[in-house]
């Protein structure tokens, strides 16, 4: 919808690029879930996208950089931050988006190769590390604004808070293979509530 | 310190019996600390426990009930269930008790075993959800004691309180990839403590 006359050519440069990342990006995650992370080339990805090898090389330095903005983008759009005024429903439609994402084809494929990928790959660890740090200070201010409105103890510390919702999600999809639903967002949501009210998730500087 | 005296054929073959069993399990773990699931054999487990092949086969019909033991064996040494009258300091030992079986050398192989290969071996996956349900049914009567106590709601469910101790643990065992030492644990139980007051983990039977 670019309806900007004063540099068509700009424009539609932009626009094309815009494309090509889409496309590259989006061959990347359905490759990670057809094949794993360890038969995954920049050739396979081209090929798939349709682009050539050289026009990926000139926007992802390797595979791995490529992987963790596949990773990072599909995230980014599957999980948007809710700002409802409570942090119960707040808390709960994370919980649920979460649940959303996991049970996916693309959640299983992303979670297949960072966890399962990073025992024999050590870039992945890497990646891991780097999605999870992103995915939890993506939503440290759904925390701070129930800190700000009084929901939370002041002394709340966001990032624990995040784990302390997503952990019993993570533990039944890696841990005791049971099956995620909506009843299991919620109880996490009201657990990690509960914990936070309690002061069981303090940060370390009051 | 087998004493009686009335039939000392039988104890020392039941003395036997269990040393051989004993290092049978031993081997197992060694053995999948070492090389993996996917590598272990019986042949392999009765050389290194220096008995014959059928011996192994006497008692444990294939690898599959051999790991199972090992594991529920070792795991069932290593965490006692406490009794101290409090279930500040029951949870708070349990979770300690956890961290350090987690991050020990027997530790990290058996959830390497279980965890990792259950992606692809499909007889892990079982092999898995065994484990955690034995692990979690085994908890619960500290949990039900602390009901009885009146330290807990009475509607509490244990396993939602199992799991809810543990995932934090797991977490970041699994996922966030974080160091885990008695500060997690402690925090871990005192969230779980208090998602249970909060009514947040009750059971699906009032």
């Amino acid at each position: 919808m670019l309806t900007e006359k004063a540099a068509p050519t700009t424009s539609r440069q932009i626009g094309r690029g815009q494309k090509v990342r889409s496309a590259v990006l989006a061959a990347t995650l359905a490759q990670l879930g057809e094949d794993g992370y360890a038969a995954l080339t920049v050739d396979n990805v081209a090929q798939r996208a349709g682009v050539n090898k050289t026009t990926v090389y000139r926007r992802w330095k390797d595979r791995e950089s490529l992987v963790v903005d596949a990773i990072t983008d599909r995230i980014a759009v599957d999980v948007p931050m809710p700002d409802t005024g409570s942090i119960h429903s707040d808390l709960g439609r994370l919980a649920r988006s979460l649940v959303a994402t996991l049970t996916s084809a693309t959640g299983q494929a992303i979670i297949g190769t960072m966890l399962v990928g990073a025992a024999h790959v050590p870039e992945i660890a890497e990646i891991r590390r780097r999605f999870f740090a992103d995915r939890i200070s993506r939503t440290e201010p759904v925390i701070r604004r129930a800190v700000q409105r009084g929901e939370l103890p002041e002394d709340t510390d966001p990032a624990e808070f995040v784990k302390t919702l997503i952990a019993p999600i993570y533990l039944r999809l890696l841990v005791t293979a049971e099956p995620l639903d909506e009843a299991v967002a919620d109880r996490a949501a009201r657990s990690a509530i509960a914990a936070a009210r309690a002061g069981a998730l303090s940060g370390p500087r009051l």
